[in-house]
């Protein structure tokens, strides 16, 4: 690396657009933070012709990726694009040809991540991606750094800020679902195609990502089993809180016996769980370790300020350290780990279900999920009030059971005559132990 | 530094002992963290022929110091002694001879960290303190490197667990001070003298730690203000649950216009507030950041464990970043920067008096606060139930007002003659309008 940093900026968005500014704005604070003054030495661009006012006067734009990966003088790519291709291919050449790499890219990252660790190692290139899990909150680097010496036991984190933006305005203000997305739309938190918030898949990479490294393991997006917020309604949040939960969407994942299980779906977390309170667009990670005990790390999920500190907070880091980059050596995550199947989960389950209300349903009930060894905390039955005579809601607790006795009894109770529909199942999350919850 | 790491152990007590067999058990993974062996050449402990069955087997133990200090082979010195001196002069000693140190000391760091960090440059050793705040939680990494990004606007923490721990149990469940802080002696989360911490030193001397690194200025242990808890009662937290607060142990520092506020007092959070929600002896610390804007990390604030995943984090970043230990430099904290007066503060105040409950008082005490400029946001007068006729305590709640003008106000009230003691001056905060709550 020469006297100086040289940068380039894959992408000139929100996020690429303030890590410009901030690199022009703060360039004296920065290079004493970095020992070093940074340059930017370009900005990759989809369309060189459009203005952009939103980036630093004079900062040179191209839409050759050439020009700027193989440019003299650039010590270090910064990747702020997003989606897998090309991102993956311009992240590999610049590793290839012994450059550093600072990405914000969850995707390329959860479905990628070992291998390109790999191929910075291979290079003696630094791969940092603070940016591609919780935006502004220092989690990856608290992670591989200061937690190095815990066996990390669990990860369980509200990560996903969209969807936490629904469901707070649901449980605090009894929008609908629908109502909350359009708002969320609306304000810039939710995308006119929501599907990969909604769907948990934004969610289920940043919990790979974060999987791999609590574990030391390669623990890839497929491996995360995966269930969206788009079948939650008024009625759950309104059970939930006569229960004493709140729902959020987890991204839980867990080491047990060297195996790895790794989650997203809705799930009711008692209302003193650290994580029931993380409301609106912000992030929570919790953290199990062996040492430490439990450590939670919260702020805004997203946003251009929140990413580009992280962006430029992994740049600074790149910059002191070098030219070896060994400091930001991260964990093997080279050997696959044994991932563990949804079907043996234990945890307690929500069922909700519309059932004919005259004598011995109850029984048919309780007895279907008896059958299947799956036992009951506690039974709420309540008439329809609009439609008395009609299905009365039944609502179901149960203690600890297993995931595949659960939906069996859940496919037997639809197969009953006296049912109505399919039940409605939502994991119950009881606490860890270890929280202060 | 030698292929492998050589360490020195300053300090065999119960967090010494926690590092000392976090280093056996688990060599192998500590090995692969840090990219090459970690040896422990010895501990330093006060009685050498005192059996110390929890340090691992063989392991040698002096009461020489330099027999530690001055060994071949030994890379870096972990000071987990505690107190000013002699840990102070082995640390001096142990940068003077260029080797690393990585130290729990929060009374040192607090009172010469400035010094120590700038005698570590100058021998190009490493000092690293994470342990000294916040016990496990990484604080001071994420500050210093994943948030390096961020000018840090404020820094606002609950960060004694003795005294949140009793905090927590008055609020709770209703016990008095001298209880609360007997069961916390009982359960060894209180020192036999507990006044280091109820006197709010502790949380002094972590919060002139943070402040140093977050606004990069020599801020010192006697620039921070600091009020205890023990005037605290019982009656204070029935008014502020009334009104709608908690009460913790607020650690807070503020950069405005270059210069510093630093303070360390009892204060109503509103209920909402993210700190408010910190119970028992758990620590939370939040920063606002221009760019990130609010992030906070959560986590046990002390126990060896807890204390011994910092140190040894510390460690094995030492050992990756080896032999140039620049990754781990510091920020500038050279520079002395200007301490306001606790004088000028402005916030909101809750005062609690007895007064005589008779026609025309209630006039002099709002005339009191109001030839002051102090305004009133609410009252609320009761009688004392036990002795009706006796005096009225009146609960006043104000707006912003001067630190300078409500003590002066106060001074005024006591003197009054229809009012019986010196009121109870409680600061109220208000949260910083960055953070979610």
């Amino acid at each position: 690396m020469s006297a100086g940093v040289g940068v380039a900026l894959l992408g000139a968005g929100a996020v690429g657009a303030q890590v410009a500014r901030t690199l022009a704005d703060d360039a004296d604070a920065l290079e004493r933070a970095a020992g070093r003054p940074i340059r930017l030495a370009g900005a990759l661009v989809r369309d060189s012709a459009k203005p952009r006012p939103g980036l630093p006067a004079g900062l040179p734009v191209t839409d050759d990726p050439s020009v700027l990966l193989e440019a003299e003088g650039v010590d270090v790519v910064i990747e702020v694009m997003g989606g897998e291709q090309p991102a993956l291919a311009y992240i590999e050449a610049a590793l290839r040809s012994g450059r550093h790499v600072v990405t914000a890219n969850k995707k390329v990252m959860a479905r990628r991540g070992p291998e390109l660790l790999a191929l910075a190692a291979a290079n003696n290139a630094a791969l940092a991606f603070e940016a591609s899990v919780g935006g502004g909150i220092p989690i990856i680097g608290p992670l591989v750094r200061d937690l190095a010496a815990n066996r990390i036991a669990a990860v369980n984190a509200v990560i996903n800020g969209t969807t936490n933006y629904v469901l707070t305005r649901i449980a605090r203000d009894g929008a609908s679902y629908e109502e909350a997305l359009a708002e969320a739309q609306r304000n810039g938190y939710a995308e006119s195609d929501p599907s990969e918030d909604v769907d948990g898949e934004d969610a289920a990479y940043k919990l790979a990502i974060l999987s791999a490294l609590a574990f030391r393991g390669a623990v890839r997006e497929p491996d995360v089993f995966r269930e969206g917020i788009r079948n939650l309604d008024a009625a759950d949040f309104r059970y939930a809180r006569e229960l004493g939960y709140a729902i959020k969407l987890l991204a839980a994942s867990r080491l047990e016996n060297g195996a790895v299980r790794a989650r997203v779906h809705p799930a009711f977390l008692p209302e003193r769980h650290p994580l029931a309170k993380v409301d609106g667009v912000y992030n929570a990670v919790e953290l199990e370790g062996g040492l430490v005990g439990w450590a939670m790390f919260q702020g805004p999920g997203a946003g251009p300020g929140a990413t580009a500190s992280a962006v430029i907070g992994d740049l600074l880091a790149i910059a002191r350290a070098a030219p070896s980059g060994g400091a930001l050596a991260y964990p093997e995550v080279g050997a696959r780990v044994p991932i563990l199947p949804m079907a043996d989960l234990e945890t307690k389950y929500y069922l909700r279900l519309r059932a004919a209300d005259r004598p011995g349903v109850m029984a048919q009930i309780t007895g279907a999920l008896g059958a299947m060894g799956v036992s009951l905390a506690s039974v709420i039955q309540k008439e329809a009030p609009e439609d008395a005579g009609g299905p009365a809601e039944v609502v179901i607790v149960t203690h600890r059971a297993r995931e595949r006795d659960v939906q069996e009894a859940a496919r037997q109770l639809e197969a009953l005559s006296v049912v109505c529909g399919p039940p409605k199942l939502i994991r119950i999350e009881d606490g860890s132990g270890v929280s202060p919850a």
